[in-house]
């Protein structure tokens, strides 16, 4: 992968979207970008964070569009009327995971603003209006929960619980809003602004290989795997690594390390997913017996039986070692997200309007959450997906190739003709 | 263990050391504690280490001693003239490991000065110079090697390797010494001031059992096992957690935890002690694989072939992980110390000192490392141990009985008038 890839298309397409495609990568190139990793890193809230939604904003100035923050800290920007009702939505996300790549989330609101220029240029009529969205704190990487933006405005996270939800220095959410310059104190369900979408599409860059296996640009979003985070919390005893007798010891770390490759036997056995990828020990001194090792569990499957079957596995396999272990073991689900079924009649639509020189376009699941899956409990949802011929993401060599890209936006702009023009 | 505990013994002792030594734990009972977790954090070069190096300071001048910070860091107390030769030396540390216990290093100290004071009341007459002694950066907590004021003394840290050692903010240790007020210039071999030295005597709280076991408050140490630290590297390939197959991963989490099943394992057969306590992971995201997984083992054992082994067999289970895996890995040795012998004759005198109406004191091995392991190689040096009923150190938990701590001050006293005076 060429240097110059992890910030996005480097070079001004020669058909599809003008210019403005290609400063909009521009821009958000250096934003939040750390530069031994060369991966981002905009968590909620942060200055990097802050100039992303500077950025945003400028972007919906620019277009003559009506910008809007909503109670949830979410950004919108409009053409037309935000009262009318029956609007199209399109847009994503602009924070990152920890070192994350240039692409996963800001694929989306680029080719949201891209294709909207692209509508433009076609001189298409509008029947409804259409909004472009920036959800906030997608990935969760500060408090921990995906989603917050979109979870709040559809209900699906109540106050008293975004209340509770605080970074690794013990700082609230409403803490790090208002340290932002944002009143938290608007927080709260949405749904009158809700009711006004009558479609939310949401582009994103695949997190897997399936459309490079298939041979295609673009695809088109069937469900979300049912998913969640269970954090485990290993308390064993402090004492001193060089002096103190294996049998007398209450070591966590060797509990965790057993639980590790259990969960990894378990999902392998089901053909599910299931990571142990954060921890954090106390006191983490080299010659220190752990107190306290805390791991996060993050698991996937394609249906809820299947990884219900996975967390119990896993959870009988943690308690064992910690009973053997004379470990303390406590486990809290910190978060979970149903299966989502995209509305069937969107994604249909979606399969007519892209249907053409292209062939029947592919659909496919994915294991990866999105804003699109919170939102479809409230309104008609459905993604597209951009090929990623490595299948990497969440790293700073995600990557998507710029041919692929424009393909997007076209596909995109296809889309949103079909649903707002006339 | 009733919370006073914590900060050593709590009230004054009825016979043998006076006012002072309860005078002397109050007054280090709040530095560098931690209000959460009840342990100490003093760390090298710190602010509460300053404190600590400003209570040794007074004490050293409230009694009339001759008050020394040496090329490397280490405070030194003297009684006599401390160019005479032949000197008799007694002390330790005052540094802790993260949340460490109230004994481990400031027993020494406190028990030295208190020796002192109960030779005073003894009106002995001294034919020696004795001085008492705090080692700066024991534990190693922040720049993660073990020992480094006396093995930059004597000779086994070279300045050029004490330079490059780094904490976790990437603050090098003379930056760090620089900080806090000190010329690291010096910093260097001081073998004119170790040939001063004619005996070294640390006391030091049981980081064991063993004379809980054999029911005595003091013993004589024989022997520190060989130990070393080995700082493992696992490199794989950052990827969402959520979204990437099973078999296309390069999860260096697995590997560690594999890893650490292992140790536990070779040391087990071997007899030995294997421990990973320290981890640090890349991005460390709930759903982000990580790119890194740095683990730190310590290990030792009985004698430098077991240890060999116990490595050996680390090592090759560690490597045959990384292959199943697609990880890489980089082994490091960041510190060794080979197996030390206290010296015979002296070590046969303490115990002919301390004979009497104790009886025979026991004389144990440890698996801990001290100064006086380093300063072995360069004087002649023994340990005294007082019994810990739990064996817990490295650990708010850590704790010595009042009765037992008093008992270490007149056995240290018995050994210094022994040496120190005709």
């Amino acid at each position: 992968m060429p240097p110059a890839s992890a910030g996005g298309p480097s070079h001004v397409p020669t058909a599809g979207p003008a210019t403005s495609f290609h400063e909009m990568w521009a821009d958000l190139k250096p934003i939040g970008r750390d530069a031994g990793s060369g991966g981002y890193r905009r968590y909620a809230w942060t200055a990097a964070d802050q100039d992303c939604r500077a950025w945003f904003k400028a972007q919906a100035e620019s277009r003559g569009l009506t910008y809007e923050l909503d109670r949830n800290g979410n950004q919108w920007a409009w053409q037309g009327d935000p009262l009318a009702g029956d609007a199209v939505v399109t847009g994503s996300h602009l924070d990152s995971v920890p070192d994350g790549g240039a692409f996963d989330g800001p694929l989306g609101v680029v080719s949201s603003f891209a294709a909207l220029d692209e509508l433009r240029r076609r001189g298409v009529e509008f029947s409804k209006p259409l909004a472009v969205t920036n959800f906030g704190d997608e990935e969760g990487a500060r408090f921990g929960l995906a989603c917050v933006g979109s979870r709040l405005a559809a209900g699906q996270l109540t106050v008293a619980k975004a209340h509770e939800l605080r970074d690794g220095d013990g700082v609230s959410l409403p803490r790090a809003m208002e340290a932002a310059g944002y009143d938290p104190s608007a927080m709260g369900p949405d749904p009158e602004r809700l009711a006004r979408i009558g479609a939310f599409v949401e582009l994103h860059v695949e997190q897997g290989r399936a459309l490079d296996v298939s041979g295609d640009a673009v695809g088109i979003a069937s469900a979300i795997w049912p998913h969640g985070r269970w954090r485990f919390d290993f308390h064993g005893e402090a004492n001193h690594a060089g002096t103190t007798r294996l049998e007398d010891r209450r070591d966590p770390m060797l509990t965790y390390a057993e639980t590790v490759v259990a969960a990894r036997r378990e999902a392998r056995l089901a053909g599910a997913l299931a990571t142990f990828a954060k921890v954090s020990v106390e006191p983490n001194g080299v010659n220190a017996i752990p107190s306290l090792v805390r791991g996060w569990l993050d698991s996937r499957a394609a249906d809820q039986a299947t990884l219900d079957q996975v967390i119990a596995g896993i959870e009988q396999a943690a308690r064992e070692s910690a009973t053997r272990s004379g470990i303390d073991l406590r486990i809290t689900q910190e978060s979970f997200t149903p299966v989502v079924e995209f509305e069937h009649a969107l994604r249909d639509e979606l399969a007519k309007l892209l249907h053409g020189d292209r062939g029947d376009v592919p659909v496919l699941g994915t294991g990866a959450g999105h804003d699109a899956g919170i939102l479809s409990a409230s309104v008609p949802t459905a993604m597209l997906f951009v090929r990623n011929p490595t299948g990497i993401s969440h790293s700073p060599a995600e990557y998507a190739a710029e041919d692929d890209c424009v393909a997007g936006v076209i596909a995109l702009a296809d889309v949103l003709e079909g649903l707002a023009c006339t």
